[in-house]
């Protein structure tokens, strides 16, 4: 009766070694397929839909649909020349490490129902934290992203300073506004998070920044004087450790020492730009992450992770307890010493948690911290180089000094009267639509840029110059 | 550079075909093994504790440490005679599944990222309509377990029945206390949810039950007009669809009713139970289920698809996007029509998505819906054929009546006159490390309880003979 459920060994080995070669081919021809191929909802629709299939299907057919429509629709983010939004290109080695954690199916909740699993977490956090130089006593914990660890340091943040108990009696009981302040750079999680919170997004400050896009200290301190003045709290400034649109660094130390004046919490989003802490170049940027109160890191991002694992830390525990823990007979530990009590759900908001560890306990031992910062490095690299390349051309311009691995720049050839905006708006999607290189886009100053991040090990200098004839053939094709 | 990254086809067959030999002893060895080995932090700790590692290892060597650390010490959730909490054993082909997603690394945040992973979990999730009998135009989209859907389905009520804008004004806008009706018997992350949207836990009101343990409509009635009387404002009641502890069902149709009087949002936890609905058995169960507001529902429980994978379902999308909603620069979508436009991080709380669709989709395809069901049923026949064999031994007895696949019961040997509350913990503990059932523990009607969830395609009606046999060793063993 469970024969497709419980199968016997000898198919095990043969439905998985036909995987296997499904997998060695995809990364075999990655280069050479077009990262994205134009289709409508439509067309992939038509090919999957069907109502509830009652009987079974063999697995060759629902392989050959893997490759005939799946993947064949989907967006390849590994592919060296996708450079949209923050995506990770993901790695043969963590495939193959999730299949291993998909079949243990241990489920993290806390030590008592993951042993191995709880302790292989606790590790990598560990190694989190010494590679960004963040204090050996914080905790943390994995989370499916950047937009969940950001919506937990909130949390966590607003039960630190909120003058009631306002996880127990909502946040009506602290019987003001209670603020956070982020440079209007930040990403949209925050006021989201704000918002699950109820705390109210429009209590979310949008703080002006400068020439290099980063918080301006004296509009922060003209905000939180203002919030005083009409009698709000303000509790928690989130600084950005790169920028999703540009990359742009808060300065961490400063944003420290202003928290420290007002009791503010000092939340890092780290999602993306956090693992530059491994590379020589961008080191420095990181001197007082130690201060931070909470940090959000994406290993799904620059560590290469694939989707999804994200990391929140928090410099002191208790005051992740105080936002997460909650006790029910079902979740109480019996017979356990202390180690042996630990629950994950005493420290953000999931209760089953997948055993996103087990890939990053094997990417970093398996390539090791040294390889993944050079390729970080490279990474940086390619973003710089690009710079110099459009400062070189006639026909291009930076829009935004390269901070990290994102390239902001526009199509604007000398003499071209129209509005450079559109213009640009339409080469992305003529580029899109070509196959040979992905950009994505932001607003800079205004203006409408094609925007790059280069978060792929596989990315050579030469990638980056086939980027600007890709845009110029973009842009001879409109 | 990146050697160990982006690794040669040939080294990517050496590795994956290791697992995959891994893989297949690992299922095969199952049922031998002890459900869990007794061990302490500290031991599992020093096997693995090391500082960052610098250099790279080789992937044998990580093989090992993941046989003889890693997989000895978890807690073998698909071990035929798990029956702990609510845990599902995963399954062979979705193992490999998890692989394939991994490869592809899609980022399922919208459709532009995401053509076929979007497609894909449109239409995994129109088969769970289709299971439960769910309205075809509801919306409804994959989380990481139950209680990230269950809090989504909380936000998207707070948003519904709100006198204001919570989500950009804050919870306090609304004037008024915003009151939650769930049973005493109900998951703890209802009233967690609650804590973190701001309504406040103490604002969750406890509903008494009655002898089957299901929600008493007329406690329910007298909490409602007590917080009307107060001035507060009931928004929301949740039923349980098959309670954590004892598999308990609220009466859906009743609850139905009356929140349509009093305008509630009707959420149903059917994170356990809700795949009841495919054993012939059970289906009268969910005959009202349409006219819930929102539904949690967990495959990564009872549709046996690993951790994690999570589902809710909104009657009315509309109002999970007035919960969720956000517009930024970088998420505006460019040139596309209504169908592709579509993004899941309007119905959510997370932004980057793992491609949890893919392992749904092979899982049902691959089996079919009437094995699954079959499947299903045969749990619940355990459960049932386990309660006769308890109500036809004189030394124990059942502290609930089996409603689902869930047992309650305790060792009560004639004669004895001491605490069997103490008695049966002691005996849960010695039984967890025998290592031949695994049981966990829930309080009914006042009393410790042996506690069981058959939730395994692999579990036998002998298993559950089994499991008596063991529960008297474990006592004489004191």
């Amino acid at each position: 009766m469970s024969g497709k459920l419980s199968i016997p060994p000898a198919e095990i080995r043969a439905i998985a070694s036909a995987a296997v070669e499904f997998l060695a081919s995809y990364f075999e021809t990655l280069a050479e397929r077009p990262v994205v191929v134009p289709a409508t909802s439509q067309s992939i629709r038509q090919a999957l839909d069907e109502p509830l299939p009652q009987d079974g299907a063999d697995f060759q057919a629902l392989l050959d649909t893997l490759r005939d429509v799946i993947s064949r629709y989907s967006r390849h983010n590994s592919h060296p020349r996708f450079f949209g939004y923050v995506s990770s290109p993901g790695t043969p080695i963590t495939a193959v490490g999730t299949m291993l954690a998909s079949a243990l199916n241990i489920n993290v909740t806390c030590w008592r129902s993951a042993p191995s699993g709880t302790e292989l977490e606790h590790l990598t956090i560990n190694w989190l934290k010494e590679m960004l130089g963040y204090p050996a006593a914080a905790a943390g914990l994995l989370t499916s992203g950047g937009s969940m660890a950001n919506f937990a340091a909130l949390a966590a943040a607003r039960s630190a300073k909120a003058p009631a108990n306002v996880v127990r009696d909502g946040v009506a009981a602290a019987g003001t506004r209670m603020c956070v302040y982020v440079s209007e750079e930040g990403h949209f999680s925050v006021a989201k998070a704000a918002g699950m919170l109820g705390l109210g997004e429009a209590n979310v400050r949008s703080v002006k920044t400068g020439d290099r896009l980063q918080i301006s200290l004296a509009d922060l301190d003209r905000l939180v004087q203002q919030d005083l003045a009409a009698g709000h709290l303000p509790f928690c400034v989130v600084a950005n450790a790169g920028t999703t649109a540009t990359g742009a660094f808060d300065p961490i130390g400063d944003l420290a020492d202003f928290s420290r004046r007002h009791n503010l919490w000092l939340h890092v989003d780290a999602a993306y730009g956090g693992f530059a802490a491994l590379a020589p170049s961008a080191r420095h940027l990181f001197a007082r992450i130690g201060e931070a109160d909470s940090v959000t890191l994406d290993p799904h991002k620059w560590l290469y992770l694939p989707i999804g694992c994200g990391c929140v830390l928090y410099r002191d525990p208790a005051a992740a307890r105080a936002a997460f823990s909650h006790g029910a007979e079902y979740t109480r530990t019996i017979g356990l010493e202390r180690d042996e009590a630990f629950a994950f759900w005493d420290y953000g908001p999931e209760l089953s948690r997948p055993f996103r560890a087990l890939d990053l306990w094997l990417l970093v031992k398996y390539a090791g911290a040294r390889q993944l910062g050079e390729a970080i490095e490279q990474n940086i690299a390619c973003a710089k180089y690009f710079e110099q390349l459009v400062r070189s051309s006639a026909d291009f311009e930076m829009l935004a000094a390269v901070e990290l691995s994102i390239f902001c720049f526009r199509y604007a050839p000398p003499g071209f009267q129209g509005d450079l905006d559109a213009l640009n708006e339409r080469i992305l999607v003529a580029l899109q639509r070509g196959g040979s290189t992905y950009l994505s886009n932001a607003r800079v100053h205004g203006h409408f840029a094609l925007r790059g991040c280069v978060l792929n090990y596989r990315t050579t200098l030469r990638d980056m110059e086939i980027v600007l004839d890709d845009v110029r053939r973009a842009a001879s094709s409109l």
